[in-house]
């Protein structure tokens, strides 16, 4: 008696004691769900194929593809266990967290309104080497961006929600704000983590800082970061905003010392084949009744 | 007595058996330098340094703070030393070409261009994880750019002028290329570096690979690679070209997969720190009379 599992690729080593069916949340499911015991849900397809969980009668498992799973609970029937992807963005959003700090460090947009118009002006720019780098966020995220941090010989001072050993607490950020080239913030959203940066610590940095935002938009003030940046106060290197789609018309946008991307420091080629491994392991756990990794519930 | 030093900087440490007087390229000389003995050059300066070092009688070693030092050698006289500033720019190269790199992995032109209309259209994007990155040139700088590499989890292979452990030959090129992602040049201009790429070479290359260039132009034939780029073959991200400047009217300069900086990489903020450090520990040889770092002649 074989197992059946629900997959969203079809390129994945299956154990021998498990068949497939595949459903990449593109069109309607496949039909005969029935017997299905573990559904891997397609990564940022929408809001169909959660609604499929409920409609799963044989279900024991759910494998999500996101860090953040919240929205699921609720659809997630006793009895049944949630995995998530913890883990599977860092490397994503850590390589765009660096291509900000490097682009804004290195003068980048400078750059590449020179190359519009066929200029070779040359001046020397900011580095990164040497620079004072508040990582507010230490989790796993934070620590794959040190690890590019440190490759560039700045100082990473980290920063968490609670001090603990070699960690600063981020009730400590008064104090360390005046010494910070650069502040770089990897925060989920909680309601501890809204408004962490607002006028006054913005006041508390050092003339020319970068902020840099991979977490979450709310965590910054953004009409007091839009001010400060307007002065010149402070530089910003923004993947995320609050809101989000930041208007079109927002003054942000344009200011000389602004960098914006679209929330896509997470959506790169580098989570596939990460993502592909976790639910190889996850089935082949799966078909010798071991335990799941990343269990939430 | 004290021997007398003339330095660019006046915030050194100098050891008590020096005196020192301060010479920064701009305006003229100090007078009275006829006991000058050891002459620390003025960094990217222009020619008028380099023009004092014939009229020092006491002249015992002349310290460059750049790499190539080539145009000085005529200048100094029987028994002087020169020593140069090899390693200084390291660090600055290393993060303008992970600048480069990551810029066009991560889409930056695109989100730049959409930041200038307020546009928060999204995308998925290249990464660099993963990548196959042949790094053409295996020095100092090659390996600063290896440790970030690894730090994003790219599969660097090293690739120099002879092949030796652990290292492949540029003779290897035609077997390497096929696999290669991104190709990262970091060689010096010499007769046997001219061209390394052609368009055969840009043949090779797998369909989207990235072409980095941050050692000198000429190693690229730029007809070739303009070609390669507006066929959509392959993409650039050049901090060099062959010539220089690139003339304003060259059609690789709008190319939709080129981004081009003008000689940047090795001018940043962290060269200074690093030249200070250089200078000092210099200082304190030449007080006690030991032999000098970096000495070329």
């Amino acid at each position: 008696m074989t197992a059946r599992v629900l997959l969203p690729w079809s390129d994945l080593a299956v154990p021998a004691e498990l068949t497939a069916a595949y459903y990449d949340g593109q069109g309607a499911p496949p039909p005969d769900l029935d017997d299905v015991e573990l559904y891997v849900l397609p990564y940022d397809s929408g809001p169909e194929p959660p609604k499929l969980i409920p409609r799963l009668p044989s279900l024991k498992a759910v494998q999500a593809l996101s860090a953040g799973v919240d929205g699921l609970l609720p659809l997630i029937p006793d009895g049944v266990r949630l995995a998530n992807g913890r883990g599977l963005h860092d490397l994503s959003v850590a390589e765009h967290a660096l291509a900000l700090i490097l682009a804004a460090q290195r003068f980048l947009p400078r750059w590449f309104r020179q190359q519009a118009t066929g200029s070779w002006a040359r001046e020397h720019t900011r580095s990164l080497a040497d620079c004072r780098v508040l990582l507010v966020g230490y989790g796993s995220i934070g620590k794959a961006i040190e690890r590019y941090l440190q490759a560039g010989e700045a100082e990473v001072v980290p920063v968490a929600s609670r001090a603990r050993d070699g960690v600063h607490g981020i009730d400590e950020l008064p104090d360390l704000l005046p010494s910070a080239d650069i502040v770089v913030l990897v925060l989920p959203e909680t309601p501890r983590t809204r408004g962490v940066i607002g006028s006054q610590e913005l006041a508390a940095l050092p003339e020319g800082a970068l902020v840099v935002n991979v977490g979450r938009g709310s965590a910054i003030d953004t009409g007091a970061l839009t001010t400060a940046v307007a002065e010149g106060r402070v530089r910003a290197a923004l993947d995320v905003v609050d809101p989000e789609p930041l208007p079109a018309d927002h003054p942000l946008w344009t200011l000389d010392g602004a960098i914006i991307t679209p929330h896509v420091a997470g959506g790169s080629d580098s989570f596939y084949p990460r993502a592909k491994r976790l639910v190889e392991e996850q089935l082949a756990r799966f078909a010798k009744g071991e335990p799941l990794l990343n269990v939430v519930t």
